[in-house]
């Protein structure tokens, strides 16, 4: 039911009852809460935004001003409190989650968490504990398995088109960031490793189906000023060795002059599959200095189409009662390579899974 | 507020005012008319799907069902008496919207229209005086002015970077067709001149900004057993001469085995400009054979961008009291270039414009 | 024994026997001379340039000292007695053509012909039956057909993989010229359909398989004021009915800012095949304005590969006795069809052929 | 006077003097040995394929008749004897080099030696010192050096296009072998490290200008059973800190279905670079499966441009008392690279540069 926008073929077709809408309660009014907030209220239909919290309660009001949306508060207990609250989406920094998504889990409210899922594996575990005693149902941000280029990567590795596994590679590139956001403080976001590569990671188990076993990583900073001092990279590299054998490969850059660039690949027996070189639109501009295209330039210019699915699947899942498509499971398992990448960066020296923090 | 899909940005941002909807009666639950109805239904905040008709009604029952529309008729003057109907979205055959448009008018409803306006200039007329008695907007289904990517073409051309304009060329390829339907009938579409190429008409109108002065056209049977008989094109080719001098051609085949696959181009003095080839992903899969990418496989699929914001435009022409930007008189002139290239076919001559089927 | 060049297979491999060479007089030391000079001399192992004739001698002789050939000549009768010379090589005006084959034909020597092969059709069939009567070989220069990627097409439709053919394009755009040369004079060159679109008329023969039943053509002049006097048109379409019914199509612009551009299409009943956007190399260059590649600036950058095999293949056709691929009756068709759209340009009506101009 | 081939334009355009041609004298007729044999008896105007050695002395008689050599010898002795020959071209494995490259010094003949140039550090400077005793001229087989698409690249950032340098990766892709050849066999060639990822290891030193501080090495053997006895690689990955401190990244597999693949990007802060992906020629096949393309099959198709102007540029460097453009330092540097890289896959850690192995 969802509009075939921009070329695409919807993957995964949606079959309502009538009525029947899933209340969500959103936490957290910053960029990533604000697309998720939009999809919510005007395109997935079965779901309905009841509530927005922020502790900077003017971004929540703002929002909710455009969103028509009646609840607002400073403190996210009061959505939990709502009965028309079926579920929260936390888009809050990470070391906020593990209390509140305790505390959703007593209330028997579902979760859909922003990334990564924890700061650490105590937390991970700590929420995965809450979660299964709440018998509540928690999907983390991981958009990518949803955008609709990759899930075409997946069918035909799962058809068998590409034979064995050799070699998976992925990759994030950021575009240059004018000012720097918190994201960027280890002590908030986890670091580049937890923040932005574990969406590599999350590709990587998830299109090879391996979990990894050692992970060799390097960073450099060679761009922002800022984070030289206290060490924090904005380039990194990642090798990582799965089970079964075959290597995996991450690289990252936080300064991409051209655009958001994500792509990701994978060599097999058999075939192979690339996915990128993701273009902005199909219209090349030539003149004598030759032609011309456009990146996107941003990663909701690049994944509005897995933003969007992801949440209308998490709405799905809870209205069919079924097991969501990116697991507390998975967001614990792409901490630990983030951390594990993290210390190999630190000690200069490959690390073994699975890794204690 | 579009959910920024697929790798798009949104071109056109609204700004809504609260509460404020515009409601829309859908004639026609066939086959454009139910994608039109999801993005009202669904992805068009300030759009209310009020009710739909359609002789027949089972069709429109069923459509009503899915998307939780009450009011259901066999009858579309039942939306004319409907006072929150604002405007009428007609999915009908180009035979009956005559005289749905000039009830309309005198209703005070606007109108948005399928493509092709009219099967005759005097219809098209007919159609034009009666809006403008009524004061009504009356916007043509031409989506691909919305396409994100042929709007790139048109910034470009705009901005100056192609200079004087020297040559254009549009072309539409549809996949096999089977069973055919009842758009291959002269009498009831216009034939392929009206339904298909006027399309490529208006394209080369609007991104030259030129009007055009005589058109040759051929056309020939190859493919279906069931057009020889009517003398019915599934192939054409069609040369227009443009004010001013440039040449523009158009083809269209009606049996393309590879997919959905409409391109354009503009050539000018300073640059060119290439729309296209339409990929369906980015997904491209490799193996001894060489590598395979896909296109599009159906008109919605590449153009479900701009399906959704054609009417979301209209939409907020209604709110804001705006020009819509594909107009009564553009959907005459597309009508006009295709009865005369249809006569040019008939011929084997060229036919200069203005024409008076 | 050809390297493999720029990525490219070689598709003809020969087997020179030992020593054997086939000696080779150039008639004509304008531009196109040079490039067949420089592969006769350097890079075809089994020719040897031996003599070169132009009336501007001083031309021949600059040639003839980079290329170490030691015959020079005002007089192209002088190659003709030489017995050292196999064939004649002519890059000369058509005019000039009727009299040197004929002549050729009485020695006995073998002929290599720049397009087109006559101005008339009168002057094509007195070289053919002069060729006949010597029992000469003569192949016309059409270079594209021994274009590698042209020859994948050939193969595709070869093979079946189109099933039957419903359409055919093919396009020529030019880089804008400064100074016009004498081709752009129709006296001299026969104008750009026999000059320009000939090479288009050719590969649509070539690869349907059809002859040209029928031909419309139009033609403008938009940019060189130089033109505008004569009448003589610097951007054209012609629109082609095959044999069978098939349609084809031609554009050609004479003003490309972007750079040579040459394409072809051939659209089936099981599938297609695409040959263009010829790529300079394969380096994009991103930044923040997009990424940007580079289209080849002129026809001996996008056909060098095709421009040596034509000649390497007309050599072996002299050493092995074997039919050359492109003959003279298939130089007179394409007069034939170029002779045909120039009228039609004139009468603004369809030719039907056969045509005798 | 290169024939301009396959698209691609002449990047050193060279002027020779009348007559004066280089003598060369080829040690190896194995598969590398005829490419460079086929390119100086055919293609390369001022050079001269004097003799051919090879100790299986029924290859180089093979290649001597097909080529029209007259000098056939099982002794490269015999070539450093023969005063026509100026220089030997080195096409054997490399634990014959160091001495052959001795022998040669002492008789003042230039050497252009195939990659790797050594198996190990002091048999690098070994040769290093002869050749600087000698005053010979030594170039190693680096023919990415003069690939046109990577010229391109390297003329970008030389021209100050990508700012500073942040990120380099470059990969190679064979491939599946049937059978293996010598160049498996870590004792005869040195390894994956320097048979192979030596190229990349020399492109990421010339593109970026920097050299390496530190790399870390893994590998794999997933396919051939031949290779897992014996513990070597068929699949490796490697990290590299680049002097000044951008990261660089290099990925190597020996069975790449979809044929030889080898790419290369530079990312920088005012824009980046990415050369690949190869296509086998511009012609696309569609059908209702997608659209198709082609890889390149082997490195030869893929390099052949780059390997006849090596070999060019050679002999202009002989001819005009140049400086090669890829040095015995060069070389000795990616086998510096290379031996770090095999010890850092043994060690699993990375290992600092210099390194002395």
């Amino acid at each position: 039911l969802f509009p075939v926008n921009g070329r695409r073929k919807k993957i995964f077709p949606l079959v309502y009852e009538k009525k029947k809408k899933v209340g969500i309660g959103l936490v957290g009014a910053g960029s990533i809460g604000r697309v998720h907030a939009r999809n919510l209220a005007y395109y997935i239909p079965r779901a309905r935004l009841v509530g927005i919290a922020d502790t900077y309660v003017d971004a929540a009001n703002k929002l909710a001003a455009e969103l028509e949306v009646d609840k607002v508060s400073q403190d996210y207990n009061e959505l939990l409190e709502n009965p028309e609250v079926d579920a929260l989406l936390l888009a809050v920094p990470p070391f906020l989650k593990p209390e509140m998504i305790s505390n959703a889990a007593r209330k028997g409210k579902h979760i859909f968490v922003e990334k990564p899922l924890a700061l650490s594996l105590k937390e991970a575990d700590q929420i995965i504990a809450a979660a299964d005693k709440g018998g509540i149902k928690v999907q983390v941000g991981y958009q990518r398995r949803f955008d609709n280029s990759l899930r075409e990567a997946e069918n035909a590795i799962k058809a068998g088109k590409l034979g064995r596994i050799l070699f998976v590679s992925s990759r994030t590139r950021d575009p240059p960031a004018k000012p720097l956001g918190w994201s960027t403080d280890p002590k908030l976001s986890g670091g580049i490793m937890l923040d932005t590569c574990s969406h590599d990671f999350d590709v990587i188990r998830w299109l090879s189906g391996k979990e990894v076993e050692r992970v060799y990583a390097d960073g450099v900073t060679l761009v922002y000023e800022e984070l030289k001092q206290g060490g924090i990279p904005d380039n990194v590299l990642v090798t990582l060795n799965l089970q079964g054998g075959a290597l995996a490969h991450v690289d990252s850059c936080g300064y991409t002059v051209y655009g958001y660039d994500s792509s990701a690949e994978v060599l097999g027996t058999e075939g192979a599959v690339f996915v990128g070189i993701g273009e902005r639109n199909s219209a090349l501009v030539m003149n004598s200095d030759g032609y011309r295209g456009q990146f996107p330039q941003s990663y909701p210019e690049r994944f509005g189409q897995a933003y969007h699915d992801e949440l209308e699947d998490f709405v799905d899942c809870i209205l069919h009662d079924r097991q969501v498509r990116v697991t507390a499971a998975d967001g614990r398992a792409a901490v630990e390579i983030g951390l594990a990448a993290t210390e190999s960066m630190k000690r200069h020296e490959p690390i073994n899974l699975p890794f204690r923090g």
